[in-house]
């Protein structure tokens, strides 16, 4: 996607062949940085710290994470060691446990010798897919766009939660390749952006609008019910990082708040599934483990002083508590948009054949 | 209420008889700072720019600012222009229009020449019936949280929204009247703080049960809901800045989703409701209006810097809107804590002999 003239995606690998770079999401908005991946650790330490982050991101920065441990070693034992390494960053979002799960699959029966380029060639392969993917997902969320548009003379009004833009992926992103897509095609869009805290994901959204010259308007969390109460709000749209068979919708703390005010106030209420974060061994998203992170995330923020450098200021010397995804129940779930389509949480199983 | 080893009211006639102290609201939890109001401009300023902020304080900040006025020139234009003034500073809260009435009602019948003196008296009036309503509405709340704690081995779990503890009072707060009654008669309670984007007034919540040693726990506002649907939170109390005689609350934006996942989950939601921020000529909430907020206020923030000082930094660049409250329908509100007693919304009118 584009930053200022630009063209970037959030991971790539490097001239060299074999480091990977990535944007160091923690800088932004404020910076636009690129930090290169070196080793196991590196890799760990980005998703941990959240340097990476988004669902899909997470998972093919994991992947990446997996070639450079076998590029240090190739042997069973370094790849166990890398997969559990990886494993414990971050325990909420699936994809993690998908990209792993194809790395060990790509590398099944191969000659530990082979494993680095064979494990190259599967990582390059998985952000080459999360791309296509998340391409045919925006397309037809595009659909369900110009359906809710049709007779209005207005631009269309979607509200997004957290970041599930092309920084959550490795290009296009979920929740706002729809989005991306309308803005292509010429049809009017207008996004209420909730700020997301602690981390204010929300900001890299207004961030990555920006550069399309997309209309967006930052609110904090609060305003969304009011929003929608006062029939400001068209479509929610927002990403998932962990979707059950049901179609439970785990994702960004705050995003179940979101989906019962849309439910009172009758506005529909979707997520961008791509395949990689479905968990098909769940039925109840209540079974997803949420993730606790630090205190500070809620305690202290980043931010831009008046003298241009970026400062942590505390906001309270209070204790805090930081639970990070909540869970939205498949009733309160309009419409699942996957790579495969647009379907009700119910039917999620036979859109991907497992009814 | 106690800070540190002080007593101290949020506002109070300082020594010299006439000027008006407060407790400046805009640089707390980071500094504690009185402030000295000398006239009407400087009352409308406090109140605009939140130095006292909260229904019940915004009413007695308003009856000193019209005494201010009066005392420096006591005739009816100067208390038109003064009532005006200070009936347009912010739109949303009830207490305003109350505490202006009020203060004409004193007047009304008395020579100009007498009015400053009978200002200065109705004014230190409103804010000992403050205290006093407070205090009442706390032991009425009280009874519902024993009733609420009745077989409970642990602490009950309160989660409250924005500030309505004593900074937003005169003393004793009205959401906080009951968390304040239980701590002094040894039951136990432990209080979630909703942070309360964007100006963080969840923060003043959290400094005040501080002081009292009360256990507290910050949380992003996006965290009520799973912490409900967790069985985290035994009660829901938030205060009110204009409750419709149908029992509407209209409140800090983001009250009305918690009160949507408070009914989701089961978890009983009350409102703290004095007499003077209940709006008997409106019946629906929905036509209550809302104010419209600075920006700012949503893409900065104030903390404390890594060197000691306090800095507004700046979060994002792009467009904002801030809504500074929204409504929450008598549909979702199990009760009305107010000085005369406990009730549901429906009851509201017979509580207060007009039904």
């Amino acid at each position: 996607m584009r930053v200022g003239d630009r063209q970037l995606r959030t991971i790539w690998l490097a001239e060299d062949g074999w480091s990977v770079n990535i944007i160091d999401q923690t800088r932004l908005p404020h910076d636009l940085h690129i930090w290169r991946l070196v080793d196991l650790d590196g890799a760990c330490r980005a998703i941990r710290d959240m340097q990476v982050r988004g669902a899909p991101l997470i998972g093919a920065a994991a992947a990446y994470g997996v070639c450079l441990a076998l590029r240090d070693e190739s042997s069973p034992a370094a790849l166990d060691r890398a997969v559990t390494a990886l494993q414990q960053t971050r325990p909420t979002a699936i994809n993690l446990r998908w990209a792993l799960d194809q790395m060990r699959a790509a590398l099944a029966g191969l000659a530990p010798s082979a494993w680095p380029e064979a494990a190259y060639a599967r990582a390059a392969e998985i952000c080459e897919e999360d791309v296509a993917g998340n391409r045919a997902l925006g397309q037809h969320g595009l659909a369900v766009l110009r359906g809710l548009a049709q007779g209005k003379q207005t631009p269309l009004r979607v509200l997004t939660h957290c970041n599930a833009g092309w920084l959550a992926t490795v290009d296009w992103g979920t929740a706002l390749a729809p989005v991306y897509a309308a803005h292509q095609e010429g049809l009017p869009v207008e996004v209420w952006v909730s700020e997301t805290r602690p981390r204010n994901q929300g900001l890299l959204t207004a961030w990555e609008l920006a550069q399309y010259g997309i209309p967006h308007t930052v609110v904090a969390d609060n305003a969304a019910g009011h929003l929608m109460q006062k029939g400001l709000v068209d479509v929610c749209i927002t990403g998932t990082d962990r979707t059950t068979a049901r179609g439970d919708v785990c994702n960004k703390i705050g995003t179940y708040l979101k989906a019962l005010a849309a439910h009172a106030s009758g506005v529909p209420f979707y997520a961008g599934v791509p395949a990689s974060s479905i968990d098909w061994t769940l039925e109840d998203g209540a079974q997803i483990p949420i993730e606790e992170r630090a205190a500070s995330e809620v305690t202290s923020v980043a931010g831009r002083a008046p003298a241009g450098d970026v400062q942590v200021v505390s906001l309270t010397t209070s204790p805090a508590a930081n639970p990070a995804f909540d869970v939205t129940p498949a009733a309160l779930v309009t419409g699942l948009i996957t790579e495969r389509g647009v379907c009700a949480p119910a039917e999620l199983r036979r859109l991907y054949g497992r009814a």
